[in-house]
């Protein structure tokens, strides 16, 4: 076993190789865009007033992207750290694939989301789409957690991360839809690819390891870190990439009222299933947040705070519900193992969030809206717009992102399958010890 | 025991009804304001170039809204996690009872604040007086902890929060004096409004759980993350509602300068009430804090480096003392058991930043502010400005904040005395076990 | 041993020594500058609507600011918690030593940087620079973690940020180079000030503590919060001094690819340094921070993210073999112990950083920064600039650094000499009990 799961040159080799692709491509393919490039940026200084660096987008975007960058870093990472002997690989393999991601994913949505004469052009906005395009790829991670090596999971992020590109150029350039907080895209489009994925990795043995995964006391208050910055700066992550004004500011405010009502919804349906009245805090660390997952993409249209409410509340529903009754079936039937239970915190209210932004974005009028429609809809301004179809289109993309996630994860499953990349085997699954110098580990008996 | 503390539909039946309670008044009464409705923000545009999107509140307000939601969401709830084997409740009850206070606080708040034709408006600077409101119950919550079901937490939120908008309202809009980082309304307030309720309640057999009520190793480290949490982002906190410009400025800088002179003073009191010159953890988590609370109401106004750093050094030192001598008296002479200490981390700081506050209001003058008297103190434009007058309107609002927090935690204190929450026996006092799933609790044998 | 460690008297006398100076040289030196005194910054609203408050420095420093803070107090703190019974004193002590510095260096800059009329001016930026400072000082804190006493480290801190605003003084306004992100002031100053200290205080005993010079399994995971708050908000680190605009969103673009592509080279070396494979935690704590440090100076130039991704992979690189097989020669033949390896995370890297910024700097040209040259370049306004000449200066002030840090190092070394700090016996270093009320420690056995 040692041996099979020696990570000596499988992983150096894998980093450096990524790496130095990545390099290369950075250097002939990736410019500076005008608002970092200091030729582009002063160019028309001298020549009239009309520039002025406090208009530079760093000053609008970057207080969001450190929002979501603590997500994407603290909150994923730490949030998978509540089991009891794989807090290491957690939080590690979560900082190890997120860095290679945002680089990939800098690339691969630059190529989709449009080159400047054969370039792509970063900004505080690139790195904004590459975090979240980060995020879809660690919402799987949370589905195969404790049962891949790093080397898989760094393969697993090479596709997904190129699929992803694909679909969100579809839904977002082809059919033109919102999505600003990527209920679909992110969400939705992380959850059943990581689902597909750990299907196929399919262990009838993992019982096992069934010892290890579980939490440990400690381990849940770590793990409530990763909960609780997921749960402040939601409304950050929403709202990162909408446009200026009215739109980032409402985004922000119906994350916030939302998650307050998934919280409610929570705690309640934590109790009411448990034959002791006891708080379980896997609800607590998950289904909090499903709130946040479900306004993601009507967050940015007039839903008010009213909507959002009743949307976060209907979220931390149904993922306390498939915490308590679908996750056990899930795997009985399906065979589907999935660890963090992504189903329940991602997939569902992706899924929900995607039909409230369907059905929110065809009740839009300009009645409601006022001059700040094309704000929102930006096909307004080309006169194509039409409430009705807005929503279909809406609902398509749903359709869309579930089949590529599908077919995606089950390409990738195979992939993953093959026996070159030092899985763990079914008996030191959950088990930092595999991958990582552990001396002291037997002293704390944990 | 176990029945009288099952939750099992206490909490889901109190959760639910508060939150259909809250989504009903929310649909009925609270519209976006200016800043966040779609055609409100944007009505002008087409006319005029005079409302730029960068001038939306979001860019100057939002920033400072996340570290406040930090300090209430992190910074509170693991500042409570010392405890021993009461991490799960500290950091997840702070949040149940968080998400709550903060929807009740928008509408009560607002009510009070002032309608709109009847509704109440929504935006960042409403999010951020939530966020404040709900401060204050955390800080009752503290002198409580342990001791109180989660049941008792939320009916003593709907009290406290009602109360505090009324004093509010009473501080802000009919005496309207200054006291933008609350060092009267949230902290003063909290405080004695917290340390009546767990007065009313008092147990005089707590000594059956007292082999709890204290830290272990990794609990203490929890806490500091709370701890870290509130001392960096309070400069944020004392300066989020000031006015834009040099109020906002010269508030965060005070702070920070109070806070750095307070964790000296910390550290040298804590060595020196100590027979063997060791610092005491429970010093350092809560004293060095109080700097940020003693500046909370002059921390706006021209009070300079130099006097933030003497109100800090005082604080932390009379801080210090209160937990070393004052605390013990308070609990065998008074019957008030104070769990987390909160009369010296936000009384007396507290009611030295209401005297520090009417102090350096009843010495301002334009010799020193210039223009700039009217953005600190609002009456300077209604010609109703008198500096003398305004220190005594200042140390007015002290005594009915006190008077406030006092009679309405007697009345709440009693409300939380019926028998019909689940509240813990003396036996089972600042025990998780309760009221969560603890499954491996006996293995770690903490 | 018990009397010679006691603190009762010696920190409480040096505290409150020290503050009482502080606040006496803050009472008559310190005073707002013009964003933050109400006088100046409203003296023209009155007469025209030149001066906007929304352009007041708060607003593009603060974000920054708030980051960099975190970095201090929660970055290095807890990155410092990994010993298994030094938490306490890594954050707790961490939390002491940059209280104090950060208002010592406010002074110590401010005279350095320019009086105004014999008055120091401060706001956000001076904030900022203080927590810079601050930060060099904790990198020397690395050095000697576990084997100093809390009165030891506050005298080293008064010596080293002094020196600290000569060396900056130095370069900064005498040579007149780039160092934004502190590659040279920052990091290579903190980091052979540090380990020129630890050299002087070289105990060759230190293996009867060498029990405890270790992680635990749970300490390993509250260090990783410290990696990751620094790793995420490294990119505000570098930009939060420079110019407005174009400079400081490159800066902290350049910063977050320099990031990313390090981490993967830590995870690369990482493994393939060890006979089976397996991570080392001290390396990705550590290393994978290597390449903040190595852009810090020429981050803020055209280096593009090209460019940035080759340093920071050369950085994570040299830093874990640094760990690996620099560190124990370091301890074997020159007799440095650096309990956190700052040589491999600060000094090598911060070394690279300097030659890299020297050949960025050398390469500038108006072809590649139009009118942006002057916006990274100052000497390009007064007609000075030479690129040749410039990357000169740039190496000359690594040389400079290098000298007043290994200098000041000897010299404060042997001031810590004295025996009169209650520092630990050999036999109890890296020790919470021995500075810490630590009532519950024999119970956990750690």
């Amino acid at each position: 076993m040692a041996e099979s799961t020696n990570m000596r040159l499988r992983l150096p080799l894998l980093c450096i190789i990524l790496e130095v692709i990545l390099i290369i491509l950075f250097g002939t393919l990736v410019e500076y865009n005008d608002d970092t490039h200091a030729m582009l940026w002063n160019e028309n200084r001298t020549d009239s007033a009309t520039r002025n660096d406090h208009e530079n987008e760093f000053y609008y975007r970057y207080p969001s992207f450190q929002d979501v960058h603590v997500m994407i870093f603290v909150g994923f990472g730490f949030l998978m750290t509540f089991l009891q002997r794989y807090g290491f690989s957690s939080v590690g393999f979560n900082f190890l694939i997120a860095a290679f991601s945002l680089q990939w994913a800098t690339l691969m949505q630059g190529f989709f989301h449009g080159l400047h004469h054969g370039k792509i052009h970063v900004g505080v906005t690139s790195m904004i789409n590459a975090d979240f395009c980060t995020g879809s790829v660690l919402i799987s991670f949370g589905a195969v957690l404790g049962k891949t090596s790093p080397v898989q999971l760094l393969v697993m992020a090479i596709f997904e991360v190129t699929l992803f590109a694909v679909n969100e150029f579809i839904l977002l350039s082809i059919l033109g839809i919102n999505d600003a907080g990527g209920s679909m895209t992110i969400h939705t489009f992380g959850a059943y690819f990581g689902l597909m994925v750990t299907r196929v990795l399919y262990r009838p043995n993992l019982d096992k390891s069934k010892h290890r995964n579980s939490s440990v006391y400690h381990s849940d208050l770590f793990a409530m870190i990763g909960t609780i910055y997921l749960w402040m700066f939601w409304p950050s992550f929403n709202s990162a990439i909408t446009n200026y004004g009215d739109p980032q500011h409402r985004t922000a405010m119906n994350t916030y009222y939302s998650l307050a009502a998934c919280t409610l919804a929570t705690f309640a349906f934590s109790a009411l299933v448990n034959p002791e009245g006891k708080l379980d805090m896997v609800h607590i660390q998950n289904a909090a947040l499903a709130g946040g997952v479900a306004v993601g993409t009507a967050g940015e249209m007039m839903l008010t705070a009213f909507g959002a409410m009743i949307v976060g509340f209907l979220a931390g529903t149904i993922s306390v519900l498939g915490y308590k009754y679908l996750t056990p079936v899930l795997e009985s039937k399906l065979k589907i193992q999935d660890t963090c239970g992504i189903h329940n915190l991602h997939g569902m209210p992706g899924v929900l969030g995607a039909v409230v932004g369907a059905v929110t974005a065809a009740l839009a009028s300009p009645d409601v809206y006022g001059h700040g429609l094309q704000r929102v809809f930006a096909d307004v301004e080309t006169g194509k717009w039409n409430p009705q179809s807005r929503g279909g289109f809406q609902a398509i993309s749903l359709a869309v992102t579930l089949g590529m996630a599908l077919f995606g994860g089950l390409i990738t499953g195979f992939i993953l399958k093959l026996p070159i990349y030092g899985a763990p085997p079914d008996t030191h699954c959950f088990e930092d010890g595999l991958y990582w110098e552990v001396k002291t580990f037997h002293k704390l008996k944990l």
